[in-house]
């Protein structure tokens, strides 16, 4: 048997391709867009990507599910559970196998065994692996998918919140308890390989640890030492990070079948001009992938700061509209990753790129700059009132302490929350290490706020310096 | 808790770094000689490495944890079990600590406690982790280095057969066996963490599967089944893969302390040469990484062609003489990447490199070249014994079925017992699929045989055709 791991770390999203080397055949367990990664290893190991299966329809990455099945010809293994409402509306078109919950299936030697674990969502599976290769025929481990992850559950909330299926959250969440009662019956030696690892938006503690057992996570994961159905229920629901306003879209489109990769038009490059640059700002969004440093110090009016690191495809899926064109500005090398970091969220309508040699052009007047103020600097005006403090952070941690005065906005939220913040008052933006700020600065000025400037450090240079801090701010505006 | 896995496919070696984040400290396992990959990713993560620490003396790869030690005070954490031949030479020169049987040290909120687990090496100790950050205070699972992989256990003959300790490989057998018998104390739900994947030389059957769990080891590993010492001992002694040669070298080299990297004298860029190339062949190796079949159609007499593939440290290993200068003829891309394999396996001594504008000068006539003929071809010579026909395979390969007639000597030991071979007769070179008698056609030729071929396709080729092939082959010449 062979087993391999892929983790996307902008998603926090693992992924797995498993095979049986003597029979030359592998499936690829809830893979991403991109399904390059697989294939290459599959060729590696001497073995064929015959099977695609998913344990659920994913709200928060685009699925590489129908990608397989067009490019591969590899046999979609679909839950079948959940009802009318959760199927996959594209499986027809492909070889395809629906399942329920005790079905198995064979893929050489390895059987795997399904398990309907409703929860994070209705129609959820969970796989259990034999190796018929090995000398016992025993279970090795199983993909929980969002179900059971290290150290924490699925969220059963995401439907209601972000899919606004009204009342689901708690339906969802007594049936989690039902399902986390079938995963205490499994053997303890069994392996764990969940869908996320921690950062996902899918559950609110995951692990920093790719993999876990049954036995630990019955002696460990809070969510398994619940035995009152509805106290877990409450403390469930309770504390769940906002969820990301793209993870609609990725649902939809994961039930219909996402577009395939080959059918997404061909990026233009566009040579370096201001001026193609302005004409963009008015078709469409110009995302500039720099890190904020470098942008704070000259950019071009109306453009977005998006820096392409750890958090990129989080803060894209969030901040950008899947309806309007998407101009990049980036160095030439990263602009194959940060493609791929767009697409793997369905962010596909990417109509040119341009290099950086667009902030070498004569004309100084025509680029712009914000500026950075450290905590020592701004502590003053903040007290006496001379600045709107905006803090942009999660809720959790906006709950856990503040500064005094300052309102919360959670980065995410700004688009549609803008019309709350002062267009009279120099805005001071801040979140906890000066980065998700930074995005934000670059959001108000695209879309005229003029005097906004980026708290360098954040709340925690903040805090390190000793400045005051109230732990029970006032609640957001509007909210 | 924070785990990370790293793997180098070329020596199929595993490493890990565990941290604490709340701490921001961690500590690498079994680390490699590159250190670079442990240091970004402890910086992406926000952790600082405090620690290192080793399972056992390696035999197989250079340790990097002096490396760490040097280079960013890591405190190194070293058996002190084994007796006094097995002591690390080196750590007294850096901040360390000794470890016994029993004994626990501390990385943040993680505790790890040492067991010392003789049978692949006298000194050989596993580290059973506990993550005092979980809720429950008990451990999550064991590092267990070349005691337990997946599937296997270490080997423990590689002393007496690369090290010359005479008479170990029986009593590390027995000492294996009782340490096993403490595995089996373990809970079932812990995670397994071992230090190689399949194909490495420090087990016979390891699997392709990164981790595992006490309890399906227990139930499905082979050297767990055994309930009697002996006829355990027979079944650990048998079927071994030939221990490389390398191995000596290596277990020396981790005794005393590998070189630090920056003491590795600078690689010296030739200018495209023939006449250069032919001054090396006579000072030191050449070594052509091209792809073998490249390399068969064009190259410089003297050259040998090892492909910088998955088997390249391996290969390196076995067949490079660590006492003379190394020349590489390589794609420049390529270089930085062939330097850390071949030094990864303490072959520091690269003198120059020289890209391959070399096989574009002009005079056909300084080239060579050599034949690859298929088993169609070739049949009706072999049968009429005019070829002399070569198998380099393992043991275990050859044992399982060869061309009639042919002899064996496996590839890593060509060089020192190429006086076995016929220098009147053409030589037709196999293996299973034609790579590793590629190598070995170049080291023939390199020493003088003019007159060898290389099988196309090897003997899988010559099987799938339906030539006849011998079950119990004659025993190998000299052996």
């Amino acid at each position: 048997m062979l087993l391999k791991y892929f983790y996307d770390e902008k998603l926090a999203q693992a992924s797995y391709l498993v095979g049986c080397q003597a029979a030359g055949e592998a499936i690829v367990i809830d893979p991403a867009r991109d399904i390059e990664p697989y294939v290459q290893t599959a060729k590696a190991n001497g073995v064929k990507i015959v099977g695609v299966t998913e344990t659920h329809i994913h709200a928060d990455f685009l699925s590489g599910a129908r990608e397989l099945a067009a490019r591969l010809g590899a046999v979609l293994y679909l839950s079948d559970e959940g009802g009318p409402e959760w199927c996959y509306e594209y499986a027809a078109e492909y070889n395809h196998r629906l399942l329920k919950d005790g079905d198995t299936f064979q893929i050489g030697k390895l059987t795997f065994e399904v398990l309907h674990t409703p929860g994070h969502t209705p129609e959820h599976i969970a796989l259990l692996l034999t190796d018929g290769g090995s000398p016992a025929n025993e279970p090795i481990g199983i993909f929980t998918g969002d179900f059971v992850f290290v150290g924490d559950v699925g969220r059963p909330d995401l439907l209601e919140k972000a899919a606004n299926v009204s009342g689901s959250a708690e339906e969802l969440a007594r049936q989690m308890f039902r399902s986390l009662a079938r995963f205490k019956q499994l053997p303890d030696y069994l392996q764990v390989w969940p869908g996320h690892g921690a950062g996902s938006a899918c559950g609110k503690a995951i692990g920093a640890v790719q993999s876990s057992t049954v036995g630990y996570e019955k002696r460990t994961n809070w969510a398994l030492q619940h035995e009152d159905e509805q106290t877990f229920v409450q403390s469930l629901l309770a504390g769940q990070p906002e969820p990301p306003t793209y993870f609609a879209m990725m649902k939809h489109l994961n039930k219909v079948g996402p577009h395939l990769v080959q059918q997404i038009a061909p990026v233009v490059q566009e040579a370096a001009s201001i001026h193609t640059v302005e004409a963009w700002t008015r078709q469409g969004v110009v995302v500039d992938t720099r890190p904020a440093s470098q942008f704070a110090q000259k950019h071009l009016p109306g453009v977005l700061n998006l820096p392409h690191d750890k958090s990129f495809s989080t803060w894209a899926g969030w901040l950008l509209d899947y309806e309007r064109p998407i101009y990049l500005l980036a160095d030439p090398q990263s602009v194959p990753a940060v493609l791929k970091d767009l697409r793997s969220i369905g962010l596909d309508q990417v109509a040119a790129v341009m290099d950086l040699a667009v902030y070498d052009l004569p004309g100084e007047s025509q680029y712009t700059s914000y500026a950075e103020i450290t905590p020592s600097q701004a502590r003053e005006q903040v007290q006496a009132g001379d600045l709107f403090v905006l803090d942009v952070r999660y809720q959790k941690e906006w709950k856990a302490g503040a500064i005094p005065g300052a309102r919360h906005v959670m980065l995410g939220y700004l688009p549609q929350r803008m019309q709350e913040l002062p267009r009279d008052r120099p805005i001071l933006v801040q979140c906890k290490s000066g980065r998700r700020s930074a995005i934000a600065v670059s959001l108000l000025r695209a879309n005229g706020f003029s005097r906004v400037q980026n708290l360098d450090g954040g709340f925690d240079e903040w805090v390190r310096q000793g400045f005051p801090v109230k732990r029970e701010p006032e609640a957001a505006p509007g909210r």
